[in-house]
C-alpha cells in the first residue's frame, strides 16, 4: 500500500503561523509541504489534487473528485460534513480525537481536586480576604483509595485511567463496545454506581446515552459522591442534578458541558451548592495547533511505515 | 530485640472514636489495649509504665522513667518537645511523617490543576454568573510535558514525583542528603531553576533553607513559571513573590505556608495576581485519625516481625 514515498506531497490546509510551520517541517522533513494560503481556490484545487496527503480540513466536495490522495488527517474531531459525500475512497481519513485527551482528562483532574481538596472555595476566600485554614481539613477528601466510575474508554477514557492510577485509586471501567473494559452492560452499570465515589462520564451522544442520567438513575448515587461531565450535556437530567446538589444528596459535580453552552443567566446551575462548571474549556491549551501537528507527524510516521494510523475515522458509527 | 512478643500491652494516648477504635483493634489484634482516658494521671502513668508500646504523645516526663517501653509511635510529625528530655533510650521512637504526604500532594495537584486549568478563575466566574467559555482556553496550560523542579525528597516530594510522573512530566528532584537525587548543590539548583515550569519546595526550615527564595534567586525564575511551597513559609521572600506577580515576571503560585498564619488583613497576598493561597489545609482530610491508625498499624506489623520501623525520629537532626 505504501510503496512509493520517495517525493510525496503534502498539501497544508490549516494556518500556521511561522513558529508552528517550523515545528511541522522539521518533524516531516522528508515530505513536499505545500502552503497553499494566498492562491485563488482553482489553483489550491490543483495543488490539492496534485498532493498524497493532506493535513487539515478541505471543502468535502474536493474529496469527490480526488484520485491520488491517500490519506487526510482532519484538523478536528468532527467529520460530519465529510459523512455521506460520494468518494472512491481510497484514501485513509482520520482525526484529531487523541489531543483533548490530554487537557480534558487534566481539566477533569482540575475539577475533582478543586472539589476535593477545597481550592474552589480558597480561590474565593482570597477574593474576599477570609482566612478559613484549619476549620475547612475535615471537610477534604482525598483522591487516594477512591472508587471511580469511568464511562466510555475512548482516548479520554484511558488517559484518566492512567492518571487515576497513580492516585492509587480504584478505577472501574464501563464501555459497551472495549473488549477490557470492566462492565459492558447497563445493569452492572447500575450496581457500580451506588459504590462509586466519582463517576466520571466520557460518553458520546447517541440514542442511547441521550438521558442516561435521568432522575431516577441519578437517586442511585451515593450522598457524598460526585459526578464529572465532559462527553455532552444531554446525558444528564441538569434540573434533576440540580436538585440533588442542593438537598445535599449528592457530593458535588463537575460539568464541562452542558445542554445549552453559554448557559442562561437564570439557570440554576449557577447557584448549585458543590457544582463547578468549567464552560467547555477542557479542551484547550495555550499549545493546541502544536498539538495537532504533533499528531500529525506521529500518523505520518507510522503512514511511511505502513503501520496503521490512529484515529481512522469510522464513517457508518460517527465517532 | 524482638523476642517475646506473646501479651505485648498497647498503651493508646490518643482520644478514639468508637469507629476508630475499632478500626484499631482489627488491625493489631493480638495486643491487649490499654486506653485509659478517663483514670486519673497517675493511674494513667501507671498504665503506661507497665506497657510495651504506646500509640500517641505522653507527657515528656513520662519518658524518662519508663523501662518496659519498647516503642512509642506518636500521633504527630513534629517531636520538638520530646528533644533534650533524658532517657536511657531503650525505646524507639516513629513520627507521622508520611501521613500528610497523600494529602499535602493532592493538594499541589489541585493548586497546579487550578491554576493551569483555570478552575480557580471558574469558580468565582460562577459567583458571578459569568461565562468565559472559549475566550479563556488559549490561556490554559497543560502538565503534559512540563518541566518541574522538586525541591526535598521526603515522604510528599516522593508522593509528588509518582504522581506528577503519570501526567508525562519531567521531574528533577533536589535534594541535599538523598543518594538518588538528581541534584543535590546549590549551583545545579540555580541551573536548574530558569529552565523549570513548576518549583515545588518542600523543603523543611533549617538554617539554610530560611530565606533561599529571595529577591536575587526569585529573579531568575522563567516568566511563567509557577512557584509552590508546602514547605516551611521562611524559605520565600514574600514581598518579592508578590512583586513577581504583580509585574506578569512569574506566572503564579501556591501557597499552603506562608510566614505569618493567617495572613494580616493587608498582607499584598490578598490582591496578588494567579497566587492561590491554600491556608495550610493541604495536610487535611476527613479520615485523617483513621490515617493514623494505619500508620500504627503498618508499623506494628513491621515491629512484630522484626523489620526497620518506618520515621524513625532523629532527635538529633531534628526532622
Amino acid at each position: 500500500m505504501h510503496a512509493n514515498l520517495g517525493t510525496m506531497k503534502l498539501y497544508v490546509a490549516l494556518d500556521l503561523k511561522e513558529e508552528e510551520r517550523r515545528h511541522l517541517e522539521e518533524s516531516v522533513s522528508d515530505l513536499e509541504i505545500i502552503y497553499p494560503n494566498g492562491d485563488g481556490e482553482d489553483s489550491r484545487l490543483n495543488l490539492f489534487n496534485d498532493s498524497d496527503i493532506c493535513f487539515g480540513n478541505v471543502p468535502p466536495s474536493w474529496l469527490e473528485m480526488t484520485s491520488k490522495l491517500r490519506w487526510i488527517q482532519l484538523e478536528s474531531v468532527g467529520f460530519g460534513e465529510y459523512q455521506g459525500i460520494p468518494t472512491k475512497r481510497e484514501f485513509e481519513m482520520t482525526n484529531l480525537k487523541g489531543l483533548f485527551a490530554v487537557p480534558v482528562a487534566e481539566s477533569v483532574l482540575a475539577g475533582i481536586l478543586a472539589l476535593y481538596r477545597g481550592t474552589d472555595k480558597l480561590a474565593i476566600a482570597k477574593r474576599q480576604r477570609i482566612w478559613h485554614g484549619a476549620s475547612m481539613r475535615a471537610d477534604l477528601s482525598l483522591l487516594h483509595g477512591s472508587r471511580i466510575l469511568i464511562l466510555g474508554g475512548g482516548s479520554i477514557g484511558q488517559k484518566l485511567i492512567k492518571i487515576l492510577s497513580a492516585f492509587d485509586t480504584k478505577i472501574t471501567l464501563y464501555d459497551k463496545y472495549l473488549e477490557h473494559a470492566d462492565i459492558d452492560e447497563i445493569h452492572e452499570l447500575d450496581e457500580a454506581i451506588p459504590n462509586s465515589d466519582i463517576i466520571i462520564s466520557c460518553l458520546p451522544e447517541t440514542n442511547e446515552t441521550i438521558g442516561l442520567f435521568g432522575k431516577e438513575r441519578l437517586a442511585s448515587f451515593s450522598r457524598e459522591s460526585i459526578f464529572v461531565n465532559v462527553g455532552r450535556g444531554s446525558v444528564v437530567d441538569e434540573t434533576a442534578l440540580c436538585q440533588k446538589l442542593n438537598d445535599g444528596e449528592l457530593g458535588g459535580c463537575v460539568l464541562d458541558v452542558t445542554q445549552n453552552e453559554p448557559i442562561g443567566q437564570h439557570h440554576p446551575l449557577w447557584d448549585c451548592k458543590n457544582a463547578l462548571i468549567t464552560q467547555h474549556t477542557g479542551g484547550g491549551y495555550d499549545k493546541e495547533i502544536i498539538g495537532k501537528v504533533d499528531i500529525f507527524s506521529e500518523n505520518y510516521r507510522r503512514f511511511r511505515s505502513g503501520q496503521k494510523l490512529m484515529n481512522v475515522v469510522n464513517m457508518e458509527q460517527g465517532y
